[in-house]
């Protein structure tokens, strides 16, 4: 196997940021080297929280020491929560020195921005991200953070088939990946009936998630890129850390049978219809949602005052109930281990192939 | 299993402090909540490194925090290198609060003060240290902190008496635990038999490194410890992190059969020859010695320019000679992860009873 560069937050208690992700990557067998932007005591969505940030120039000594004594020499990147613009800079920097020391440097950028219309970094961070984006191999934003990253609005398959274009020739990204998509119906009446239509047993469409991987065709500049979806069944409640959880888990199982920069590889398997991007994200959703499972199963047999819903007004009123429930929500890592390692097996969440995505 | 707050350094590469203790620990099935002291690029040993340190009052407002949220309930506690005596006062006031919330608090205090006749951290550490030592359940000296700490210099069994008695019984420390003692005439002298004389095929008493145990014995204030001893092979040639890890096996193995402060327990099973001490170190002894070889083995095979052995002359002409054989000996954790769950069985290495320490 090989090593991880994991930059991004740390908090004492809980699974958010590289606490969600070190821990897997290394039972999947990765040396981790694990770099803090920030120590917190616990996640933001707890109300109450503190600690210390990295300003740019601690991360900027912290990889130039790293570089002057040779260990900054992973074979894989990945970043996640970065607070502030010259923070993001600093790891820019880095970044591109790794990228131009190793090709084939495997680089899952996650553009930690926002979500829902909401942005929870300063907006400093935008242009650095965008400059970044030629630097990665894999990047990993939800919907919102397309819609900022690309400047395009994502209504209807026109304008999403748009943000690919923009991602993939404009900045230059090998590989996306959307994940927790709502099944708008725009969106349910194009998708390929496999990711439709849900077996008989399960609950319908508004049930369900929707991912969309991205891969760029490497036979030629104008081909279209190869386009997967997969559906994970909506568990209700916020529970945080699942998308860092998510991209540790796709950068871990990442496995290009070539190099990826290479021309002319053949990135689509026509007996599986896979990619190795959509095989990663198969995995990575695979394990989430069990995951997911598991921790939801923990919430829901708690005594009742800690799985209290969200509900502002009533947090408001009481600091302790938010606290409360988002304790019960940390996800079950630790318990689900066994999940992680794969020897444990979970419902396998499938991305399959949407072959008439730029067509259609 | 329960939780187990670990507060020590944390560095970018390699496994030393918290990146050697807390992967164990989650693969043992512990949910661990990580504070750290500091935030280095790599550990001190490769000459060049850096970073930042939280200093006593961010530690005082993650510890806050944390309490504010009710995060602050481990059932262990686990502490490690605290670079000033300020910072440590910090932790020492949490570790109070944590031990009056919770009489069967298991805490590990490792006194990280120095080794061979050295201090590596600030001289205002040691009073502050040894003010913590009555809310401790297990220390982890090595022979050099405990002289430190008790003011006594070792140089016979009356003295290494003399010492664990101010530690029990002044210092009001329930269990000990010295590790790395090299075999010394004095010492072989005294040892029981089989803790003694290895088997044929193995090397000489010289090549053997000692661990001690001592477990306040609860049957009565006035009764002598329950002393063990094991011995390792010695393995030539220095590694970081081993006492880190080590600690981490301890407190992770520790299984007190009855609430640990109640008096009259039973801490001795006269069967077995065991106490929930020794039983815990047997374990580490065990897996920390697995994980040296494994990590020695792979130094081995390295080319020859990163295995120069230790010379600190060559070392100050050519700064880059340490940092190879640094990295070439950082432990082998993540490749030796089966090791550290148990599914990998490795050479048992046992603490022995030793029943005429007191009165031989």
């Amino acid at each position: 196997m090989s090593r991880v560069l994991s930059v991004q937050s740390h908090v004492a208690f809980g699974y958010v940021g590289g606490k969600a992700a070190v821990f897997p990557l290394q039972c999947l067998g990765y040396d981790v080297d694990v770099v803090n932007t920030v120590n917190f005591s616990n996640h933001s969505g707890y109300g109450r929280f503190g600690g210390s940030k990295a300003d740019a120039e601690e991360l900027t000594r912290i990889f130039g020491l790293m570089a002057q004594n040779g260990l900054l020499r992973s074979e894989r990147l990945l970043t996640g929560y970065i607070p502030s613009g010259e923070a993001l800079a600093a790891v820019k920097d880095m970044a591109t020195k790794l990228r131009e020391a190793n090709p084939e440097l495997i680089y899952l950028l996650d553009p930690v921005l926002g979500d829902a219309g909401q942005l929870y970094v300063a907006p400093s961070v935008i242009p650095v991200y965008r400059a970044m984006l030629p630097l990665s191999t894999i990047i990993t934003p939800n919907w919102f953070e397309v819609e900022v990253l690309t400047d395009v609005k994502i209504e209807n398959m026109s304008t999403l088939r748009k943000a690919l274009k923009i991602l993939h020739d404009e900045h230059k990204v090998p590989n996306i990946v959307m994940s927790s998509i709502p099944l708008k119906p725009w969106l349910k009446a194009a998708l390929p009936s496999r990711s439709r239509t849900p077996p008989g047993s399960e609950p319908s469409d508004e049930d369900f998630l929707l991912c969309i991987s991205s891969s760029q065709n490497q036979t030629g500049d104008d081909a279209p890129s190869i386009v997967h979806a997969g559906r994970v069944p909506y568990i209700s409640g916020y529970f945080s850390g699942v998308g860092d959880l998510f991209s540790a888990f796709v950068v871990a199982h990442y496995k290009p049978t070539s190099p990826i920069l290479q021309t002319n590889s053949k990135p689509l398997d026509t007996a599986s219809g896979e990619t190795a991007l959509s095989r990663a994200v198969s995995a990575a959703l695979t394990k989430t949602h069990a995951m997911l499972l598991l921790t939801n199963e923990y919430a829901q047999q708690l005594p009742e005052e800690e799985r209290q819903p969200t509900d502002d007004e009533a947090d408001e009123k009481e600091a302790d109930r938010r606290v409360r429930r988002m304790k019960g929500r940390e996800l079950r890592l630790i318990q689900g281990q066994d999940i992680i390692r794969g020897t444990q097996k979970a419902t396998e969440r499938r991305m399959d192939l949407w072959a008439g995505f730029w067509t259609s």
